[in-house]
C-alpha cells in the first residue's frame, strides 16, 4: 500500500472544493454522515457571520467506496459552493492587511488579489475536514478520540480544573458538554464571559483570537520515528497545525512553561502500571503532551494553537491603492467576529490525517484486516516487553 | 533542478555523521570554514559538560564540489565521531523518562534503549547545521541573514528593547555582541544572571530549558505558497523547527500574544514606501514575523521557540527496570546543565534549510546564474508592481 | 512553486473520475476543448466495442480557473461516469487472466475481483488523458508538439520511411494524416491491412495488441538531470510510459537495435549548426531519441511502446472457481478487440506530464510571464555557449 | 516507519561515492561481505578496461548498523576512490557525443563537460550496487532471490533453453554457471562466440552493447498496487532500469512479442494448484513475467534491458570545439570494449532496491520481527483465498 495522502483543490466561491484521499485501506465501513457532522461544526459556533448559513457543506462521495465500504482506492469527496460566484466578483483595487493579498500579488506579478483570496480562503479547510471525517473512522475503529475544544477567546480563558474534569468524564458527556457550547468550551463557567466579549468586539467593529486545544486519547504507544528529524511526530503534527491559516503559535504538553521550569519538574516519571491497555509501563504525568523523542508514549496527545483575530475589520484598516499608490482603507468585506471554534475544528482534521497515516505506517494493509492484524500484533507486544 | 532536500544519518556513537544536500546549483562558492564555524557555535555556550570540548566538530566534503565550487550534484559531508564506541558502550537496564527510550523500544519491541537513543539523540543536529552551513551560503549571496539568539533561559528573559537595539544595528555588531555572550544572547545586562541561574542549577543537579529567537533578514516577499496547507511557508517553518529534539513550542511574530489582542492590534497595516528593496510597499509593523498567507511578506521572519530541559538529570528520575519490572532510577550518563544556546544555532539551520529550499523553488536554477537571472526578474517585477 | 504534480481517482464504473493537477502556473490560457479533443480521440479508433459509444467524455472543471486562466492553484476535473452502476455490478465468482484479479483478491484478502477491476481498469487513463489536456496546453505555449501513432497493430507494421515523411511535414499536415486513419497511424498504405488484421481476430474472439510510438518536437536541450537515476529524464518518461495498464516494452530511439550495432553506429555526431534554435551545435543523426544522459538533446524524443493484446477474449480463458476452486472458464465481459489506438493517445497523455513537470522545473514560476522569462534566458545562453 | 528510500552522491574522481538507505527495518543481520561480493562483480566481466584494477571497490558502513545488525536508523555506506584526481583533470574542450557532455553543459550554461561527467559517469551506480547488497538480505531473509545475466552481446545470443534449464536447476548451480562465465552468461556454449565479438570490436577500437535479463524468484503475488499509475510496480520497475545509464529499451516477459501475438497466446491461464507456496491458484505460463495490473502474480518476475554500447570509440568520434566552433575528434579517454556484464550487475541491484521498497510497504515494520509477522500473516491468508 502507498502512504496516505491527501490533496484539496477549490476556490472559495469556485464550483467545487475537491479532496482526494490516498493510500487509505479498502474494507473500512464508512459513515458519511459523520463527515457531514464535522463539516456543520466547522460552520458553527457563536461569533459567524451570514455566509456560514448560506453554506451548510454536505460531502458528496464521488469515488473510493462501494456498498458503504472503502475500495482501497482513492476516496474523492467533492463540497459543491452555493455561492459560486468567482466569474462576477469584483477584483478588489487594494490589498488587506493580514491576508495573503499583497504577498500573493507579489508572488504573482499581479495586481490581483482576488486571483490570491480565492484559494487563499480558510474555505479551503472545509474540504480538510471533510477528508480528515473520513481517516478519523479508521482511527476510531481502533479507540482512538480526538477532541478539539476552545481554551482562550479574546483572552477569556477556561479554566484548567474544568476541562480536566472533562476529560476524566466518559467520551459521550464530554462530547454533550461541548455541544452545548456555543465555543466549543468544555467550561460552561465561561461561556457568558466569552459571549460578552464576542458581543463587545462586534459593537467596535473588532474582530477576536484565541486558543484551542487538540486531544487525541486512545493512542498506542510507538507512532512516529526518530529516524530523521522531519519523521518525528512532533515536527508532522506542528507542521500540520500551522497548515491551517492564521495560526500564530503552537505548544505540546507543557508548550512555553517547559522552557521555564527545572528538567526535575518537566519529565514525566516512568512507573509500573501492569494491565495496562499498552504493556506494563505508566507515567506519573503528562507534561510531555504525549510525545517523547518524536514518538507517541500512549499518554493523550496534547496540542495547543493560538490563532490570531480575523484581519477583516468593520472598523477599517490602512493599506494602498494598487492604481494610485495612496493610501486608503482596506476593501470591507462581511466577515465574522471570530473563529476560534470552527478553527478547533479544523484543528482536530490536521490532526487526524497526521495520525492516521502514522497509525498506517506502522500498522500498514491495503484492506482492514490487515490492518488489524498489525495493530493486534503490536498490543500482544507491547504487553510481552 | 530537483528540489533542495537533505538527508542525514549516523549514530551519536557511531563511526560517522554522514549528510546529502541534492538539488543545490551549480557554480556557488562554499567555504568550509563558513560550516565549521556554525559547528564550533553549536559545541559551545555555558553550561555544556564534557562531550563538547572532545568532539571539536569539523566537516569532510565527500562530495559535489570542485575547485571550491559546487557542481550542481549531490553535496556529501561526514563528521567523523571521535567518540565512536558505540560497539562497546553497553545497554541501560531501563528506560529514561523524557527520551526517546521507552516509546523507542515499544517500537521496536526490544528491550534494548541503546538502539534508540544512538539515534534519537540530539548528536544528529551537528550535521543539520552542517548541511544549512551550505545552504546559508546561497542565501547569504541574495543577502540574506539569519540570526539565532537566546531570549529566555530557565526563566531570566533577555530585555526585549535590546534584541531590538540589536537588530538596529549593522550586522557585524549584532554578530560582535552574540559573540561576546556565553548564551547567545543579544543583552549584556542579562549575562550574569543567566550564569548564576545555570549554575543554581547545577548545584542541585537540575537542567534548564529555554527560549530561543530566529530571524531572518533580507528575505523578498512571495516566498512559499498558500495554494495548499503544507505547502504554506508558515508549516515548513513550524515543522522544521518542532524537527529538533526537546522543542515543545513554537511561535511566529506575536505568537500567543496574538490571540489576546483584538484584530486591530495584530494586523500590520499597510503603506506606501517608495524606493523599498522590493518595491513601493511597505508596513508600519512586523507584528505578523514576516509571514502572511503562508508567504514571506518582506518584513523579517521571526520565529521563537520553546526548548524544554535536558531529560538526564543527576538527581536522578524514576524509572522501571525492564527485566524485574521493579521501580528504579534512570541510568545516569554525564550531562550539559542546558543546551539551548546550542540549539539557537540548529534552529537557524532548520530555518536556513526551508528557507533555502523555498528560495529555490521560487528562483529556481541548476546553476548560479540562472537563480540569479530569476531573482533580478522578481526584484525588477516587484518595482513595477 | 511547488513541483508539477497529479492524481487521479475514480472507479471504472462509479460516479465519476477525479483529477488534480497542482503546480501549474498561473495565467496561463486554457481552452477545454482542447482537452475534450484527446478524451475524444482516446474513445476513437476502429476495434472498439459499444462503451465507448455511451460515454463520450466531456471535463467538467471544478477548480483552478477563472476567466480561462489559470489561478496557479490547483485545477480540478471531473469526468462523470454514464454507466455509474458500481453498486448493481455483479461480483465475479473467478478472476480474470492477464487482469489485476487474482493478484488484486491475493493482495486484498479478499474474493471480490469487482473490488479489484474497478480501479484496475484502463477507464483510469481518461482522467490522465484530461488532465495531460491541461499541461500539454503550456507545453505547446513553448512550442512543444507531442504526437503519438500507431506502428504496428497485430504484427501488421506501419512504413518506417511513411512515418518519416509525415514527420517532415508540417505539423498540421500530420495531424490530418492521422485523423483520416482508424488506427491514428501515419502510413495510409497499411490502414486496409490493419482493419483486415482486426476483423480476423474479431471472427475468432480473439484481441490484438500492437506498438505504439510518441514523439515530442520542439523541446530545449536540457530538460532532465543526471544528479541521480531517479531523476534521469529516461527514468521519469519510462516509469511513465509503464505507468500504462497493458504496456510490456517501451524503448527510446534505436531502442533493442542499439544493443546490436557496434557503437559507431550508435551515437549521434556534433555538428556545428549555427542559427539553430537552441544554439549552434547540432547532431548527424537522432538515433538516441532526444535523450542523453537522461537529459533532452534538442533532437525529437522518439519513444515506442509494446502494448499486449486485451485479456478479455471472447473465446474464452482457463481460470479458477472461488468457491469451488475447479477450472472454469472466465467470466465474459463485452470487450473491444484492440485498443491500441487508445493507448497511443494516453501514451501522449503521460509524456506530455512528465515532460511538462521537467519543464517547469527548469523554467519555474509561479505565473506564466516568470516561465516565460525562465525560458528566454535560457534560450538566449544557449546561443551564446 | 518511513517508506525505504536511498540516494547517493559522490563524483566519478571525487574522493568518495556516498549512500544512505533508509527506512530499512531493525535488527537484520547485515553480512559486509556480501555487499562487496556484488561490488567484485560489479568491477568484473570480460571486455573491461583497466580502471576496474584500480579500483577493487569495497564498503565502508559508516551508520546504522550494532554488532552486525541493522538500527532501523538509516545505514550510510561510503566507497573511497582510489583515483580520487577530480582537482587535477583536466576540462575537456569539446563534448563527447552519447554521454551527458554536450546536454549537461547547456543545462548549466556552462563550457565545463566536466563539471558533468563527474557525476554523470556511471560510477555512481556502484554505490547503488551497494545499498542494493543491503537491501536484498533482506529479500534474501524471506526468500527471494534476484539474478541477473547476459542474454545477448553484440549480437550474440544466448539459448533460451539453456538458460531455461539453469533456472530450472538449482540456485547453487545456477551461481556457478553464471561465475563460470567472463559475460555472465547462462550459456556456456555462447562464450566463445562473445569472447571473439568482444576482441573483434576492441581490433578496431568500436564498442559492444547488448542484453541483460533480470529475474525476481520466490516473490508472494500481491506487491505493487493498481490504485494509480505510478505505483504500478512495472512503472517503478521500468523506471528504476531505464534509470541505469546507457539503458534504451526495457521488456517485461514477452516484452514487443507480446505486442505481435493474439490475445489468446499472451495471457497465462489460471489453475487449480493446490499446496503451492503461495495458495491455491497457478499458472499455466509466465508470459507475462511475473505482474498483472501493476502486481506481481507470484509468478518469476521476468525484465529484460537493451544497453547501448559504451560512447567512447578508440576510433574516434565527430563533436564540436567549445572554443573555435569547428568540428573536431571527441577527446578520447582509455574505455571499455563493453559494460553489458557490468550492468546486468547494476539491473539486478535496480531491481532489488524497487522489490524492497515494495516488500515493506505491504509488510512494513519497524523490526524484523514485525515483518516476519506481516509476511506470515499474508502467507496464511493466501492460503485460506
Amino acid at each position: 500500500m502507498s502512504r496516505l495522502a491527501w490533496t484539496t483543490a477549490g476556490e472559495s466561491h469556485g464550483k467545487a472544493l475537491v479532496g482526494v484521499l490516498s493510500g487509505f485501506p479498502a474494507g473500512v465501513e464508512l459513515a458519511l454522515e459523520r463527515v457531514d457532522r464535522e463539516l456543520a461544526r466547522r460552520q458553527g459556533g457563536h461569533g459567524r457571520g451570514g455566509r456560514m448559513k448560506i453554506e451548510r457543506d454536505s460531502a458528496e462521495l464521488l469515488a473510493g467506496v462501494r456498498a458503504g465500504r472503502t475500495l482501497g482506492s482513492p476516496i474523492a469527496l467533492a463540497l459543491t459552493n452555493r455561492d459560486a460566484t468567482i466569474e462576477r466578483l469584483p477584483v478588489p483595487t487594494n490589498p488587506r492587511p493580514g491576508h495573503a493579498d499583497l504577498a500573493g500579488c507579489q508572488k504573482l506579478w499581479m495586481r490581483d488579489p482576488r486571483a490570491v483570496l480565492e484559494r487563499a480562503s480558510a474555505r479551503e479547510t472545509a474540504m480538510r475536514v471533510a477528508l480528515a471525517g473520513v481517516a478519523r473512522q479508521l482511527l476510531e475503529h481502533f479507540g482512538v478520540e480526538i477532541v478539539g475544544h476552545v481554551v482562550e477567546l479574546g483572552g477569556v480563558a477556561v479554566d484548567a480544573a474544568a476541562v480536566e474534569s472533562a476529560f476524566a468524564s466518559a467520551s459521550d458527556a464530554r462530547a454533550a458538554l461541548r455541544e452545548a457550547s456555543a465555543f466549543y468550551a468544555l467550561d460552561p463557567a465561561v461561556e457568558e464571559r466569552m459571549r460578552a466579549r464576542v458581543e463587545e468586539a462586534r459593537a467596535v467593529g473588532d474582530t477576536l483570537g484565541g486558543v484551542f486545544e487538540v486531544r487525541a486519547l486512545g493512542l498506542p504507544p510507538g507512532l512516529g520515528s526518530y529516524h530523521s528529524g522531519p519523521e518525528r511526530l512532533t515536527a508532522r503534527l506542528g507542521g500540520a497545525l500551522f497548515s491551517i491559516p492564521a495560526m500564530k503559535a503552537v505548544e505540546f504538553g507543557l508548550g512555553f512553561e517547559a522552557a521555564r521550569r527545572p528538567g526535575s519538574q518537566v519529565q514525566d516519571p516512568i512507573l509500573p502500571a501492569p494491565g495496562g491497555p499498552f504493556g506494563r509501563f505508566g507515567r506519573a504525568s503528562n507534561r510531555a503532551g504525549g510525545l517523547e523523542g518524536g514518538l507517541t508514549t500512549g499518554e493523550p496527545l496534547v496540542a495547543r494553537v493560538a490563532m490570531k483575530p480575523i484581519p477583516t475589520l468593520r472598523q477599517g484598516m490602512s493599506t494602498v491603492d494598487f492604481e494610485t499608490g495612496e493610501p486608503v482603507q482596506a476593501t470591507y468585506q462581511r466577515s465574522d467576529v471570530t473563529s476560534v471554534p470552527a478553527a478547533s475544528v479544523v484543528g482536530e482534521a490536521v490532526v487526524a490525517l497526521e495520525l492516521a497515516a502514522a497509525f498506517l505506517e506502522r500498522f500498514a494493509g491495503d484492506a482492514l484486516p490487515q490492518v488489524e492484524a498489525a495493530y493486534a500484533a503490536h498490543v500482544e507486544a507491547l504487553r510481552q516487553l
